[in-house]
């Protein structure tokens, strides 16, 4: 009989596992006789009952089989798998798309996440953890908790002057799991319009779930629906109140326009307001959802801007007309966001910290905008640049009047370290045509960093 | 000039409001000229700034505009928008899918949340709270946090007998936040092959993706390699550890049947793992992915069902030849899960809380089933049933001899309180054949109350 070495690991795995590797590698024959138990158990010197429980095992996994009266013995195996080719690119890098040298990031929309009050949001986590207690582990409705919910909902009806229950509200993990959602709901089969340019992110969404989408181009106004029906769309998602990268805030006749293009027909308006909250002009646009008589305009926000981007909490407002079928045919799904984070967030709106943190913020982005501003146009290139669209947001647009193509400025930027998009860089049909315009992002650069890094601009 | 009650809320509100009510109700009309801001603010008894701030945030918004010299007009609006027709189904109803009256739930798959260490896990996240900071804020790499996806993969390695290094694993919210990866990642165009019976969840999510996919016929050893090429069948989603809801275990024989299918073409195969767990007798099944020579077994777990539901982490295993296409195809995705959730449940895995949770939960649930199963043999119908597939898994099955339908066994179930699946309403085509067979889930069931509720059971 052949002698197993046993030592490693735990018996209970050793033994099975050294049996399973004679039978995968052909040392045991399909049909071939096992040691009975006793046999075996004696020659290792260990419990019969350790060799029963390899068997069984064995047995279990279909490696062996048990004959009534007789024994035990390997089960039939097909002859040995063919050899494997290695498919062509599997190549393996071991980076996570490891970033280059970059001193200065224009690009990347980062909140300052030092801004944020922690203590304070870990003592409503203690609290949310003594209070709310199995709660927490309990499954939640599909759309997310009720408490989060309806505190969104007093939210959005005091600060967004948007009227709506609890129960129109879907909590998500990010937008972009909503959007999924979404493309669920209106119908895959329909045509989406995207701005263009736009976040191509959305773009890439609608591509890598093979729907239909459009890119509408933009006059100053933002979307004109005249150039909707050319082009067959029938869902159309935009960001009117403040536009990302062009920061148009799109005028009220417009979205009369648009409002009475989705009433010609079984049409729908998808209204991400992702970046109204840092307005730093006069109040809130009201959002289009409010004007809205038809119930099918899809509200769309998130707190990864406002809060931080590792909170990965999104939602949207439905039109009650969307509810039955969203629950008839999404509400099996699971809702992402954890009960706890849900809980926490709902009392951080409920105690009125989120207004209170979104007022700060606002003063901290209104004055770092304000030194950046103040940076640029004092700079010794400061009679060739031309900054637009500095209201909201926490970008804006700085043109660039040279000769440069937007490729050689690029070069220029990045051999200084710096990482810069251009307005050209966000054309979803990936055009990139000159645009000599710097879409930069402030809210995670430190004005001092920027002042340094960005005297490359001086030269001609 | 017209008189405005500004009495209600916040002036810098109510101003704008009042005025743009009057615009959009035609009340003051296009090109209309607005009284100027110092007669208005007079009129008013408000301040001057007052009223310039609320004309500019009404020209921000398109209402308003102002002529240089001249003063403010009412912008050129298009005339009113046609009457909104209420949609047929509009009717909006007010429950979220209210449960009806039952006692007894033995479909829904519930895990004792009141088993959880729950004191242990707060004090984790106190932990986590305290010593990681401003880390939980951070934007995390798309797969999720390094400090979770090491300690899956240690436990993987110890727990699962699965080599993986931490780069191939992908946190997600929730395995249909992963179905929906895959689908991307493998490619929408192919064709998946489902088990058949089988989660009607994983067929849902494909149709809803409009991909195609085809409900495989099982026979006792599950998924029969010769049924997948007839069908088109070129991704083949299983899981062979222990099958919902029949509770078979692969046999290896059937498994490297399967690979060899799988080296046949660029095929891949999904191993869904989510009830390994939870086994009673022998040790574990090793998983197909450590079989798998060519690397195109994608191993898939969740921690919903070992930890609690409400914890949404799902995590899968790509195989290395997959990475490169993961990250320029899905790397711009955000991880939907919180960094909060990440980093503790990281503890918690490294600390080997989970492996003790995990034989707690073992134990506790051979208990129960051991009780439940006792219960069943002893009750006056207990001839005209038969206990199947009770090895694992937080169900078994229980095949009932009798003349009646499953439909008729419903009803008499249902008049009794008691919410129950026959092994019938899991056939993907939704044919629903008679089975005589309830899929009994007694993880989140009190023995007491079902020896209670079952005995509708002894009615012939």
């Amino acid at each position: 009989m052949r002698t197993y070495d046993l030592s490693g690991g735990k018996l209970c795995d050793a033994l099975p596992a050294a049996l399973r590797a004679d039978i995968l590698s052909g040392t045991l024959t399909p049909g071939e006789k096992l040691p009975s138990k006793r046999r075996f158990a004696e020659h290792h010197g260990i419990s019969v009952n350790t060799v029963q429980n390899a068997y069984e095992q064995l047995i279990a996994e279909g490696y062996i089989e048990a004959r009534e009266r007789s024994g035990y013995y390997v089960a039939d195996f097909p002859a040995e798998l063919p050899p494997v080719p290695t498919p062509a690119g599997q190549r393996h890098t071991n980076k996570e798309e490891k970033k280059a040298d970059v001193i200065l990031d224009l690009v990347t929309n980062t909140t300052d996440a030092s801004r944020f009050p922690f203590s304070l949001w870990a003592r409503l986590m203690r609290r949310v953890l003594t209070e709310e207690e199995s709660r927490l582990l309990a499954p939640l409705p599909a759309a997310g908790a009720p408490a989060l919910r309806e505190a969104i909902a007093a939210y959005l009806r005091e600060g967004r002057g948007i009227a709506a229950d609890s129960e129109q509200i879907v909590i998500g993990a990010g937008t972009e799991y909503l959007y999924q959602l979404l493309l669920h709901l209106l119908g895959r089969e329909r045509c989406f319009g995207v701005e263009n340019p736009g976040h191509t992110k959305i773009a890439r969404i609608y591509a890598l779930n093979g729907v239909r989408f459009c890119p509408v181009p933009l006059d100053e106004g933002g979307v004109d629906p005249a150039a909707l029906d050319p082009l067959g769309v029938e869902v159309l998602h935009i960001s009117p109140n403040h536009h990302f990268p062009t920061g148009t805030v799109m005028p009220a006749t417009r979205r009369r326009a648009l409002l009475h293009w989705m009433q010609g027909g079984d049409r729908y308006i998808i209204e991400d307001d992702y970046d109204s909250e840092f307005r730093f002009t006069g109040r809130p646009i009201p959002p289009l959802f409010g004007m809205d008589e038809a119930g099918r305009v899809i509200y769309m926000n998130t707190f990864s801007k406002t809060i931080a981007p590792s909170m990965r909490i999104s939602y949207m407002v439905l039109p009650k007309s969307l509810l039955p079928r969203y629950r008839d045919m999404l509400g099996f799904y699971a809702c992402p966001v954890p009960a706890f984070e849900q809980y926490t967030l709902a009392r951080f709106l409920r105690e009125g910290h989120f207004e209170r943190h979104l007022h700060r913020m606002r003063t901290f982005y209104r004055t770092r905008r304000d030194e950046v501003i103040s940076l640029l146009k004092n700079a010794p290139f400061a009679d060739r640049i031309d900054i637009r669209e500095a209201d909201a947001g926490l970008h804006f647009l700085v043109r660039i009047n040279t000769q440069r193509s937007d490729a050689e400025l690029r070069s220029v930027f990045e051999k200084n370290g710096i990482r810069v998009a251009f307005l050209g860089d966000y054309d979803i049909g990936g055009k990139r045509s000159d645009t000599h315009t710097v879409v930069l992002n402030y809210s995670g650069v430190e004005p001092r960093e920027l002042a340094a890094g960005i005297l490359c601009l001086a030269e001609k």
